[in-house]
């Protein structure tokens, strides 16, 4: 491939994700009533300028819709292994075929309609708890009586136990087996979560839920598989690469040569069904000491030698289907890399991430906003005890004064709360390069961060995701650094601060049990002193 | 590695899926009272000749017995993510260690304490049933009243489906996503296997059955990767080529040498959790034409230049792992390899198998002595009518004259099914080398393994395993060929005979179907008049 064409590419920026562009040419426009006479391929595909008039183009879109439903009911309701491959392509391509709202609609059908068989449930619900269990008949007499019971009942069981499955199911479990449709639930899955954020109902959230965990069941962690991604790869993956990195977007064709080259490292986890693709890839930079600002490792610095490199940085991990959402694929991903790298260059001791902190800034945001609610509260009752049990004071003394000591007409308040909120609040992040204010917040911002990732915490575990993701892993909390991400993003995420998780390998094991234990974050004793 | 090392790796034909082998030195004689201390991995092997007394023996084996219970115990009981890979890691190790008296004992241990929480069923079922259903529930009203009712509904019905999982299905879960531990899973269930031979009770059954569902489930077709193994390989590789090679045993370096050689392929089913080892091969060989027996490929003609080669024949299927017994991992595969194979040199066009015939001399002797005892039964009871609704003559007229006419001292008989079943029973199989016998047996074994293959049937399903199997794959039976395989188990598995199924690539799906649908057995013309 060119460097021309690579480049046009990357301009383009096309996101190959986007599953309408795959196949709606592949769907023919015209499909015989029948559905079994489809099955000979020979589509009559018509001039696509024909039937443009709008009532004529409705009912093409509305025989699509059909065709595609009954293709699904044929795919379900066949014989347990007589399902075509045919059938399941057709569906594959019918439903890529669909506009959104035609997705939407045939997503509510299949939760609806292929739901549980409550009819069957609630029947085997009755012959269950008419049964005496096994505990009650002894198995170790062995009277052939009693074994035909037990044997009874485990049939039951088993039976209830399927009959509780939602009949879409099967339709997951056929696509799971089919090349390709792996991929494609994960692409259903992703049109099922956008519909949620607006259609939450119970029926579609169970359907999510129960697609969730079969994805999740079928892509384990054993069944991926850890490659380095370089500069030989196809241009087909490296675009994949350029449209998924989701932490700091690759601007150039130079800037993705320079990931992948001297002093670099991608690695991406593929799945044997979804080939050419990574599920999830991790970028690492290596270098002689912990970089502290992602400027340094994304432009500033050239890249070392690499037989110079103690460190190896991991400075991107970025998943790249949507509609894997909420499933840990990177379980293992680091530990197997790090294993690699030390296997391929021994003298690299450290490994260490540059990471973002993505929910520090609307914690503190919702924070200084409820805080100074209650703060406004008590100065007008006049009250000197706080008016709730969830009030606080988020600042020190010290960096109240401070705080006060800047309020001018653009950043006013009544107590320091507000003015950080008020300046904080600002669209276009004046505060981030202003001379005069910068010094001020750097000490009060680097202090929430360190209590933000050490003690914000939701059920047990670390609030923010990324410091989740790492302390599972089995991480700990190395440094924060101030103005480590200074892109729009960085500043509006985290105030440009970015964190270093290092990983040890002697401590991997522990710290990751201690965590899921009893949720221990573990921290480089540096970082106590600011909370 | 040299031939030497080989040829002796070949000829001690060390079955490396002998699991007591793999790990038992790595196990600790002497293990912690407490498994917690068994963390560190800091075991204290003690020298293997102290502690050979015979009760000391048993008290380190009832020791290492409990260890491996407590330490399945850990596996089972962590919370959902906590789970180290230590703990697994020893659970493997430790089950591996175990005598087979010892794993049985922890199976059955496994089936009976970590089954169905049934208390917790049958509460969820009363909540279950106390309920409304959705249906009743009408969502399109979108009352937030009836979409929480709803919510509730599709929450206990959740659980209850979850609370009729077997607690073992964790300890399954917990492995498939631990590196090694869906092999360590195919291990276990071959052990199960076994055991169920002897010990057949309800609760192994269905310890069994999950199991076998779930590994179903993550070996899906879809996640197997197709890949040639070629004298290349590694011997660790080719070692388990040789060793499961089930269908022509492979005898020396020579042989197997030849089968990876000029004119010849061998493709592997691969699973990334399972590397290094094909869960299923195939072996290939290119010809002019369909061979009609198994000398021909395996020994008698020299293989032809890969140019003039017009047929792909596959001439052996053999599964690796006795633990996935039941599983069809064939699926897809013989499409894959004529698609690699047609790829690779388009002027291959037909696509045949020289397949045994598992089957058809046990069914043939079973037909012959229950039908001999009937015609016995008539002829003492002087009946002209038949004594059974299930009596028939399977023998045509002139077969039973000819059988009649060589009926003798060693072979004797009042009718000709009873001289049959005589002369195939003799356990040295003499009459396959009679220049007497085997002209007349000729013609009648041929029509009845015609009869078999194409009309014996169980569950509207073809009877013998490996014609259900390419049947299923969409081949018809093609031919029929007689002492094609003269070796003692191709004569005593199917007198000799083995057949040449088709793939024809325009019919493969039509055919699948209509047999999945119907169970209708394509059959060339030739076969019919068998019959």
């Amino acid at each position: 491939m060119s460097k021309k064409n690579l480049a046009i590419l990357l301009r383009a920026r096309m996101r190959s994700n986007d599953p309408t562009k795959l196949s709606l040419s592949q769907f023919p426009k015209e499909i015989p009533s029948n559905p079994q006479e489809n099955h000979s391929r020979d589509h009559i595909v018509t001039n696509p300028t024909e039937g443009s008039g709008n009532s004529s183009a409705f009912g093409t879109t509305r025989r699509v819709y059909d065709v595609v439903c009954e293709t699904m009911h044929s795919a379900i309701s066949a014989s347990k292994t007589g399902v075509s491959d045919i059938t399941l392509n057709d569906f594959q391509e019918g439903y890529l075929s669909l506009s959104l709202e035609d997705r939407e609609k045939l997503l509510v059908l299949l939760a609806k309609e292929y739901d549980v068989n409550r009819e069957q449930v609630r029947k085997l619900v009755k012959q269950y708890l008419g049964l005496e269990t096994p505990d009650s008949v002894d198995e170790e007499l062995s009277s052939p009586k009693k074994e035909a019971l037990a044997s009874v009942f485990y049939r039951i069981e088993w039976n209830l136990r399927h009959s509780l499955k939602p009949t879409y199911e099967i339709l997951f479990e056929r696509l799971n087996t089919h090349p390709g449709g792996l991929r494609f639930l994960s692409i259903l899955r992703a049109d099922l979560l956008s519909m949620l954020t607006k259609e939450n109902t119970p029926s579609l959230r169970t359907l999510d839920s129960y697609l969730k965990e079969k994805l999740g069941m079928w892509l384990s962690p054993a069944t991926l598989e850890l490659h380095q991604i370089t500069w030989d790869d196809p241009a087909s993956l490296l675009e994949k690469i350029v449209a998924y990195e989701a932490v700091h977007p690759i601007s150039n064709l130079l800037d993705l040569k320079r990931r992948l080259g001297i002093g670099r490292r991608c690695f991406g986890y593929f799945h044997p069904a979804i080939p050419g693709e990574p599920l999830i890839f991790i970028e690492v930079a290596l270098m002689e000491t912990i970089a502290q600002t992602i400027q340094e490792v994304l432009w500033d610095n050239p890249p070392i030698p690499e037989n110079q490199a103690t460190c190896a940085l991991f400075y991107s991990i970025s998943s790249t289907q949507p509609g894997l959402a909420g499933i840990n694929l990177g379980k293992f991903l680091i530990k197997r890399v790090i294993k690699l790298v030390k296997k391929d260059m021994p003298h690299v001791s450290t490994f260490v991430t540059l990471s973002p902190i993505p929910g520090f800034m609307q914690w503190l945001l919702s924070k200084l906003s409820s805080q100074s609610k209650f703060a406004a509260d008590e100065r007008s009752t006049q009250s000197t005890s706080p008016s709730s049990t969830f009030s606080e004071n988020v600042l020190l003394p010290e960096e109240e004064q401070a705080l006060m000591s800047l309020s001018d007409d653009s950043s006013s308040g009544d107590h320091g709360m507000e003015v950080l909120l008020n300046l904080l609040s600002v669209t276009n992040c004046d505060w981030a390069t202003s001379p005069r204010i910068l010094p001020v917040l750097e000490p009060i911002l680097m202090r929430l961060c360190a209590r933000y990732l050490l003690q914000e915490k939701k059920r047990g575990k670390a609030l923010d995701s990324v410091a989740n993701f790492h302390l599972q892993n089995g991480a700990m909390v190395e440094r924060i650094n101030w103005m480590a991400d200074r892109s729009e993003k960085g500043v509006h995420q985290s105030a440009g601060i970015m964190v270093n998780y290092v990983y040890r390998l002697e401590n991997i094991e522990d710290y990751s049990q201690s965590y899921f234990a009893s949720g221990k974050i573990h921290a480089s004793p540096g970082l106590h002193p600011r909370l």
